[in-house]
């Protein structure tokens, strides 16, 4: 059943793409590096919101709307933002259109330049701290805890569908506090509650670790990353939480006295996830014959087949089934288009990655059963009538559960521990994934062995175990193992 | 306890702004005519829209997401729509800043300057269409019922918060149908839709009617509006909901084939509500202590106040009520600080629009009673502990019906019927509000009416009685009524 869908091990990418397009996901638009996020897309992705959004009120953020425009002058005025983020902004310069004078349709009136271009957000650190500096005055303001759902751009060379395109969705939380170890804590906190999302949500492994200076975000202390492997052997960046230390409070002068009286500047955090992570759940779990979706974030989790078609016995049955199942807050669809076959139909649902279908056809029912067919492993099972919501739901949580181990498994068998570059290299080409090296701690090195490889630094994990060592490259001593992979 | 917000009959405008700054809803931004929404006030938009969303789902629509930008070349394809936004919109026209050569931030670079400029939706008919083209091919891919949550910008030269501002926050729906019928029944059940919303959320009354030609969306056939009415006596347009015809399917050349294999052209309509809805909730309700939220969208329904302050007995009576209350659903809060006497925090909650706030002392305590107050009638009553989340409840229904009904009287006795020119200036002048009167049906008149009196046609109301009369303005011979007001 797998029309039209490139083999994994034949062109990982275009078997990409193509689940994209085939599950309807998305598409790209009339606009470069822009998508369109098409409603079966959207439906996951909102999911995903819904969840993300709920976890960030119980710990006690806010949501907020700051303006899509930032004026230019802002970038310039943390240094190092400006020179992450420059180079690939879209620019509003004027504010009217015009008929052509030549009569060719529109053109842009001259005479309605605006005094100061306006950048397209690309992430709201400088609109946001500038708006701070006025609802900042005491200890009694801090912590501010805010999140803001909301579009960015960032004008991305190559794109590709989620993983990478010049407009995305995503959540920024911006966050004020009066100390240091308060805003630490808070990087440290979004960083687990984005690792605890990805992985008993998304049922998708990750690693929790710090970026090197090289990779940190443009204007952060420290830069704290979850970071998960693809079926490809490829990592992929799925979260980051920032430790912006006093720079955005100093760039735009944003002070509160303390208990003391004293006038202080205020600790910064920022942290964020995209629809990049669409890409991410795709490529962790879905097959040759489509995608797989985990059953906390599929928009429907039932589909009900008639078999051959619909009928009077079978359509009770069904909407039996259908009551028991939605009283259990499990969503289901009953596909009564007779003019399609029930084996296209498997084939479309599969395509789609819903996670459990049922067939029922006279002669199960004449047995008081059903067939059950799951997603993830093409599986089928024969199982009565009686109680088979609770079949269903328990079906549900082992699939989210088996769904996540088999990642994990796939994941763990890529972490691979080297200790010469020739093993780097080898281990890289060969079998992929994560490899644990020792480096040297220097921007220099690590830039070597990505011109040399291809690989970067995805992060020194978390709890990282200290052992003596040598860089692979340049032989100098080193205090412990990061982890490098190829990345998207 | 009114600090620093100014009366509504001493300067309307400056109250409306008082409390929108007051009550902490929203702030102007570094951007011209770009708006920061506060927490506060996003909560309340948040309901909104969690309400709107549900209804949309409910009558069969999914949400997708288009691009944020709109080649320049889309605009003018359908002639009117271009007429209707080509005036107001934003210009992207380059990709990339960088260093000033003179040293001094960073400056537009000349070289990255795009091909074809893009347009910041202003709106995304045009964008949306030209994607609909890959999507319709059959009868069978019809209806096609799309919404998108997006913000969209207009370069609007006087803005007000909520009311009309440079950026804003809405919904747009976007769907195609094989037949003019059926896509004229989705306009009219979503204006329904609209009206539903505005008055059992909002408690907004609102009257439903059809735009006049002068009025009408830049590209439709026909605008259905909800028209409601502020306190001071000015209408607001509050949604609208319109019928395309096939003037955007002809534009983008989008066509179906029918049930008999013959090509036709498609039929649209698309609708919309904006953040500006948080204009009219605030001024349709709210006094000269502040904000008013109906129950329904208040994000913080109750609040209760020690007093004077938190003490183990009050404590115990406080945690009994939120956990009984939270049974029923209701949003509650329990204020512990200390810092602040409980006047202050009356006046606070006031300003903030809490629509019930629960007193706790012990010597009502001793006689197992607490304070209850309402605020949009600022009274108070001794109210039993025992089973107070059922009084609470009760009580919250009857503020959001209580609401709707003195603001449906307030709009009520403000439609007036007048037969000349001279009675309609002076009801204008003088008590505001509708104006009903007889016009000739020509665009001319209706511009000469706006020029002498600043009045417009806010509608045609659905299910008008037709009645034989004259133009107020011409003498000319008219059919009907219709409603005139000044607006927002």
């Amino acid at each position: 059943m797998a029309k039209e869908i490139t083999n994994r091990n034949d062109d990982y990418s275009q078997w990409y793409l193509d689940i994209v397009r085939k599950a309807n996901l998305a598409e790209n638009s009339a606009v470069r590096g822009c998508m369109v996020i098409k409603p079966y897309g959207f439906g996951i992705w909102e999911k995903m919101q819904a969840q993300l959004d709920k976890m960030f009120k119980e710990t006690g953020h806010t949501n907020a709307y700051f303006p899509l425009f930032i004026p230019k002058s802002f970038l310039s005025k943390e240094a190092e933002h400006v020179e992450g983020f420059a180079k690939e902004c879209a620019v509003v310069t004027h504010h009217r259109l015009m008929n052509d004078p030549n009569g060719k349709g529109v053109v842009v009136d001259p005479t309605a330049k605006l005094e100061e271009e306006l950048i397209v957000r690309p992430t709201s650190e400088t609109i946001i701290w500038n708006t701070y500096k006025d609802w900042i005055k005491s200890y009694r303001d801090l912590p501010l805890l805010i999140n803001q759902w909301a579009n960015v751009v960032r004008w991305e060379l190559r794109t590709r569908p989620f993983i990478r395109t010049a407009e995305f969705l995503w959540q920024e939380g911006h966050t004020a506090h009066a100390t240091s170890a308060e805003a630490v804590e808070e990087t440290k906190m979004i960083l687990n509650l984005y690792a605890k999302f990805a992985e008993e949500y998304m049922a998708m492994p990750v690693i929790k670790g710090v970026k090197t200076a090289n990779e940190r975000f443009a204007g952060a202390i420290d830069t704290y990353t979850i970071e998960a492997l693809m079926q490809d052997g490829k990592a992929l960046q799925a979260g980051t939480s920032h430790f912006l230390g006093q720079n955005f409070a100093k760039a735009f002068d944003v002070k509160y006295q303390n208990e003391n009286q004293k006038e202080e500047y205020v600790w910064a955090t920022s942290w964020g996830v995209s629809t990049r992570l669409m890409g991410g759940l795709i490529m962790t779990h879905s097959d040759d014959e489509g995608l797989v979706v985990p059953p906390k974030l599929a928009p429907l989790q039932v589909v009900i087949v008639p078999i051959p078609k619909t009928d009077a016995v079978i359509d009770e049955a069904a909407e039996k089934i259908i009551k028991a199942l939605k009283s259990k807050g499990i969503s289901v669809k009953y596909d009564t288009d007779n003019k399609k076959r029930p084996g296209f139909k498997f084939g479309e649902y599969e395509m789609r990655g819903i996670p459990v279908r049922l067939g029922i056809g006279k002669r199960d029912l004449e047995k008081n059963q059903v067939e059950v067919a799951r997603r993830d492993l093409k599986s089928k099972e024969s199982v009565s009538m009686d109680g088979i919501e609770n079949h269903i739901e328990n079906l549900l949580e082992e699939i989210q559960k088996s769904i996540f181990n088999k990642a994990l498994a796939f994941r763990d068998e890529r972490i691979t521990s080297v200790d010469s570059m020739d093993d780097f290299k080898n281990v890289l080409e060969t079998k992929g994934g994560f490899v644990s090296a020792h480096w040297d701690g220097t921007t220099e090195t690590e830039v070597k062995i990505k011109e040399l490889t291809k690989a970067t630094i995805r992060c020194i994990p978390i709890d990282n175990k200290l052992e003596d060592g040598v860089c692979i490259l340049t032989g100098k001593p080193s205090k412990q193992r990061v982890l490098f992979a190829k990345a998207y």
